[in-house]
């Protein structure tokens, strides 16, 4: 059984979550995987605060050097988070042979790309299980589990906060922001939720499923992304009415049979039956669909102290194992494999929509819309025009469409906006089924 | 990129499933992973049929030396099933040096013990993840993915064939039998169904996944077994009354603070709002409670000749791996770690029951039940009594217990049996508050 020595970078939430568990779990992980990870030095800023987790003092430093430099620690755990100092670290780490183990997302969907070129160079591992969807091991799971697959598609739910305010939403019939504002009291939402709310995290974590499904390291340009904010509990309950729940999804699928791909974050309406719409409060998931495998899913914390150190540890395992057997990078970080590339743009996807109008109660009112929406190549599966309230000279017009182009369904929709008989901005939203 | 030689023992539904996958995306999956494992000679009785799969008639042989003593194979995949020849052929391809992939359940849950003991001697790898769930990469998230957690406790629907009839039972109103014949008609069930429908497949992944969770190989032995032929459609249909559905599940869990452990097969009601509840159809799922990751759940198809195909190949690629950095048995095939070891009699677990008992339509009947159940310590959570249909003089009372011991429930009802306003045998089913 060899000891692993760990230098902690960052002793935060996670990282206190790392310590407990190597604490209390380090014995058993040595025994049944041959490897033990021990910490041996913590870096932080702040080395005063209790964090409420059994650590030998005389391990921490404000020193990050203690640990970048340090020839006694085998693996740098990177749990600074943000783009800048921790990019510093990593490239350091990397630098000085270091193998690195890190949980951030943000990082690695701006600079992944500089990031495993350093670790390619220097021949140091990189391991990132942790930065999307928290404990659940799907980085392992598509770069080896899945490893005999072409992947068709990827659906995930990931992001807690998301998907915690929408669960709320739909189940207590509250809308968007006192739902908010209780999440932010629980801390279920960070006092400046935007990341979380206007899909950027979501984004971040969509990224790195899509390069290492199509093995291309894609970055942040490509990708379409549209957040909860703008949501209206009315849509959430018409969706519920016609069989669907809205879910913040990542999306990455294969768009036809060239070989393009389509990345997309945004508000999904999605089947209320199906195995996805079942995963509520702030649970995460993620569905892919192989094509030998056929689909599956995987479940579980997306976030949290503990959830998320269970993923940092099995990566420490991971490179313990590497060192142990003098064979670093045998699972590539990332590794391109040239089958795919071309990202779609967002007007050229193929997809189902729903929409909400709200017209004046007057003849003929569905008949413009819907020779607008005929006159753009776009049916209609199925309308629902409901009775104007009392008092109230308009009523809303609930339209689900057949498959149509992104660029036809929004030429149409600024159309029908500028109708004289149309009030607002008509409310379009996204189906997939799944 | 090195490539990997295969040797196939076993050229029906998997293997051919291996040669097809392999034969698509065998660049893709050399590119992705640096191995490329490539069918080198398939040994089958019946080398004639066509499989509908391109393959090299040259590469087929009858002899099964040719692939166990064939010095050119890197690695031998038994794909024959049974624990007769299929033990002597794995045996034999250790003692050879060669690696083993496997997708043999009942191989494993009878000889686990000898076949790892072969593989530590020879120090040559065994993988084997298509042996429970299929393509759902359980195996590598328990050994691997998880490897930071002390495993709670562990439910699984491991068998398509039974949640396939379980489903269209409960959704059709159907019976078990008509369902199983049609089953049958459409190859869902096997013509002799017994291993499937009695829980004996369940039972075989039930105990691997005991066995890694808890680091000793238990065998069969210590499983209680009880299967889906005697569910009665009313039952289904009083659990979904309750607010439950009835599954076949594998439970695995950790019983108290004592380190011993529960392992047992049965249908049981698990609340219809659950992860687990919401997998239909062939589907297999496998819910997993880490002390340091929370709840988790894998999901995907159990069986099928891509989907075990998928699973097979993953393996390859492991072994591949491992052959490439000399670092055989990185991820030990079973790793006894000691921390438990005790299985609890079944008469010791605790569980909530669903009990139905046809009773006559007389005073006091609930009452001298209430007593008895009261009497052994086993108090009701809820009752449902229907009046008595027409023309009959007998009527089902449905309770739920709370928590109480399978010893008190079984003399209970033996007792609530033989009182004379008791019709028939009482039924008794268990719940899982998942």
């Amino acid at each position: 059984m060899r000891e692993i020595r760990v230098g902690l970078i960052g002793f935060g939430t996670v990282g206190s979550g790392v310590v407990k568990c190597l604490h209390n779990n380090g014995k058993l992980i040595g025994a049944r995987s041959g490897v033990q990870p021990v910490i041996h030095k913590i870096a932080d800023l702040d080395i005063v605060t209790d964090r409420g987790v059994p650590i030998d003092k005389s391990l921490l430093t404000t020193n990050v050097s203690d640990v970048l430099d340090n020839p006694d620690i085998d693996v740098v755990v990177e749990l600074v988070g943000g783009t800048t100092i921790a990019k510093d670290f990593v490239l350091r780490a990397l630098k000085n042979g270091k193998p690195v183990v890190t949980a951030n997302k943000a990082l690695l969907a701006y600079h992944g790309d500089e990031i495993f070129a350093a670790a390619n160079e220097s021949g140091a591992d990189i391991y990132y299980e942790a930065s999307v969807a928290g404990g659940i091991p799907i980085i392992k799971a598509l770069r080896e589990g899945l490893a005999a697959n072409h992947i068709r598609a990827i659906y995930g739910i990931l992001n807690g906060t998301c998907n915690y305010i929408l669960t709320r939403m739909e189940r207590e019939g509250l809308s968007f922001q006192p739902v908010l504002d209780d999440a932010q009291a629980l801390g279920y939402a960070e006092a400046e939720p935007s990341l979380d709310i206007d899909g950027d995290d979501t984004a971040h974590k969509t990224t790195i499923l899509a390069s290492l499904a199509y093995g291309e390291w894609f970055g942040m340009k490509p990708l379409f992304i549209e957040g909860i904010r703008h949501l209206d509990l009315v849509d959430l309950r018409y969706a519920a009415e016609a069989g669907y729940k809205i879910k913040l999804l990542g999306i990455i699928k294969l768009a036809g049979n060239n070989g393009t791909i389509e990345m997309r974050v945004h508000p999904t309406l999605i089947p209320t039956g199906s195995m996805l719409a079942n995963v509520s409060e702030v649970f995460n998931a993620v569905y892919v669909k192989g094509d030998v495998v056929g689909d599956t899913m995987f479940y579980g914390r997306g976030a949290g102290m503990d959830a998320t150190a269970s993923a940092v540890v099995a990566d420490l395992v991971d490179v313990g194992l590497n060192l142990t057997f003098e064979s670093p990078q045998r699972v590539s970080a990332f590794r391109p494999h040239g089958t795919y590339s071309d990202v779609v743009d967002m007007e050229d996807i193929d997809c189902r929509y729903y929409v909400r109008l709200e017209v004046l109660d007057e003849p003929r009112v569905l008949g413009r819309i819907a020779d607008i929406l005929g006159n753009g190549g776009i049916s209609i599966a199925s309308v629902t025009q409901e009775e104007a309230k009392p008092g109230t000279d308009s009523l809303p017009i609930i339209l689900i469409t057949h498959q149509a182009k992104e660029r036809s369904i929004r030429r149409a929709l600024t159309e029908i906006s500028q109708l004289d008989v149309v009030r607002g901005t008509p409310v379009m939203l996204r189906i997939e089924d799944i």
